[in-house]
């Protein structure tokens, strides 16, 4: 179950023509473009463009962006890395791949380093799919748990799972964090069905998720990010399963902004709250996650202008703000660990907790 | 103070031309277009597609319905009621005002029911705009207090006010319901600055809210759904201010979808959560409002497609998820009374309670 189909990658290194390539998110749901990734400017462009996002495709791509560096210079892995620390601020991932691969290159002939950079980003790629199928595999079983309960109680055959953002193959090497669970459920023939919060300001959910599981067979409904309170006031939800981009040492979770919302509905609906993360996203160095995660602020455009398809099948970006109004567009907030039913990751189920986050730690 | 200016009218009756005039509240922020309202089928047209919408409006817009179609048909009072009831489920406005209609026509002679039920929805409109105006100058006091709170534990001068949706003059006969504190802070020289969600999937906040406090001159910046938790968690929100379209007797809010989410996150932050509301908004036959209040479901294509205007100054309508995916659409939520900081209505500010609803009712 290692295996995930070459349809379900979102970024590849073409062996034969030795050159690195990814699916253009920006252009999903409406058009499949891949593109060529040549330079060390075009991975940052794509990073900070976010053709390329989530947190564990932002650390390959990075990966990835310094071999383009040093098969140009073989001097440039301290200046590289640097370069590519500075995409984007929340994600872990991207420090950590960085930090590992300035470890792994350091001891060798910069000669070789190109060479070895390609080799070590290509191991990330494969670690990372193969971490997102034990978590798919993992979750699995908790989904297989969650609705057996829920058909003893006699409720309907089906299992509801809501999810925000994108955390599916297209924000990783393959299968996915939060979609992962869902892709083996499908699999494995257990009766899903997802809500897929659209996810503004960039519609990660409608653009990215619908089409993902569209692609994939799996039943879905579209709703706006506001729908998910009442959804579970009124039991239409039975797991919540979202990504992360950040995972403190004692278990908060920094993930897409609105995610922290739905916990609280969880919560206060009795909805079991998951979380997928490949151990990566951990950042043992942090605690307290709303006071020490930098929160990523991006342009005001994204909120006050929308692209989607017109009937004619262009792609028009419009305004849906008055001219000149002023605009507050954080990218990521903060769940809290006490809201956090547990962290789904490649080494097993884990409590949200200090003693959880230890726990994965002995694992490392 | 209480005047509202000409400039601060979504609806008014021109007594010269003898027409009824509304603002096409679906073409802002782009268009200002004021439309007439001729018969009972246009009256119908604007509720359902929101031309005019917010419950004060609708029940006031219905009022008027009844007296189109009396002009036209003296024995059209029964059935102009039945076909104005069904236009939209959700805000017990619309039949608290044909109820009224009703009751005071009843007696009428037909030959004359049409010019009383004229002036029954101008006396409706008038009592709009000062229990508007009341609840403008009950909330001042509240916002005054949490400044010179604020201010005394060493905090900035301004007030920072988050809201939901529209539930400014535009949704009502004047002033506003949680907007008209805004006001009466902003003519009193109160340093107020407003967080304002945009309120997927019609973007009421981006489209109308923004609208209307730039109208003003009041500070405001636009933030997406996903953004109040965060917010909050980060001190930046000292006051929720949202309406309401039903208030059930047991003090439970039915608002715009995504309120309840804004009120958990207030309630986890320690942040006052007030309802503004006329009276005429409670529904005293109903208690517990997740179970009792019937939810509008709305088309899909509200969540699907987003409209807004091109560089070149063309409305147009864009599809945001890929074609035939499903869509869920939901158009309000209910907001529990424990999570309900106050409710502030022309006769005071109440607690969120059945006691409170009882004080309440003791007024009417």
């Amino acid at each position: 179950m290692n295996n995930v189909s070459d349809e379900m990658r979102t970024l590849w290194y073409d062996d034969t023509a030795q050159q690195l390539r990814i699916i253009d998110q920006t252009r999903l749901p409406h058009q499949l473009q891949v593109v060529t990734i040549d330079t060390l400017e075009q991975a940052c462009d794509a990073i900070v463009h976010m053709q390329v996002r989530g947190a564990p495709l932002i650390g390959i791509t990075a990966a990835f962006g310094v071999h383009l560096a040093l098969q140009r210079d073989a001097d440039a892995l301290t200046q590289s890395c640097e370069i590519l620390a500075k995409t984007r601020p929340t994600a872990v991932n991207l420090q950590w791949a960085l930090s590992r691969l300035a470890e792994g290159l350091v001891s060798v002939p910069p000669a070789q380093r190109a060479e070895s950079a390609l080799e070590m980003a290509k191991t990330m790629l494969a670690e990372d799919v193969a971490a997102c199928s034990a978590i798919g595999d993992f979750g699995l079983a908790l989904l297989t748990e969650l609705l057996t309960a829920k058909q003893a109680r006699g409720g309907e055959a089906v299992l509801n799972i809501l999810t925000h953002c994108n955390a599916g193959w297209l924000a990783t090497g393959g299968w996915g964090t939060a979609l992962a669970p869902i892709y083996k459920a499908q699999q494995a023939g257990l009766p899903v069905h997802v809500w897929v919060d659209e996810t503004r300001p960039r519609n990660q959910g409608a653009s990215l998720t619908a089409w993902e599981l569209a692609h994939s067979g799996v039943p879905h409904t579209l709703v706006v990010d506001n729908a998910g309170g009442h959804l579970m006031q009124h039991g239409l939800v039975d797991v919540c399963l979202v990504g992360s981009d950040r995972t403190t040492a004692s278990g908060d979770v920094c993930n897409k902004i609105g995610t922290y919302l739905k916990a609280l509905a969880a919560f206060d609906n009795r909805v079991p709250f998951y979380v997928a993360l490949p151990t990566s996203t951990i950042d043992f160095e942090i605690e307290d996650g709303v006071r020490d995660i930098p929160i990523e602020e991006r342009a005001g455009d994204e909120v006050s202008h929308v692209s989607g398809m017109d009937d004619t099948g262009i792609v028009r970006r419009v305004a849906i703000a008055p001219p000149s109004t002023r605009v507050s567009n954080f990218g990521f907030d903060v769940t809290p660990a006490r809201l956090v039913s547990g962290l789904i990751t490649e080494k097993g189920v884990f409590p949200a907790t200090a003693q959880g986050l230890q726990d994965i730690k002995a694992w490392l």
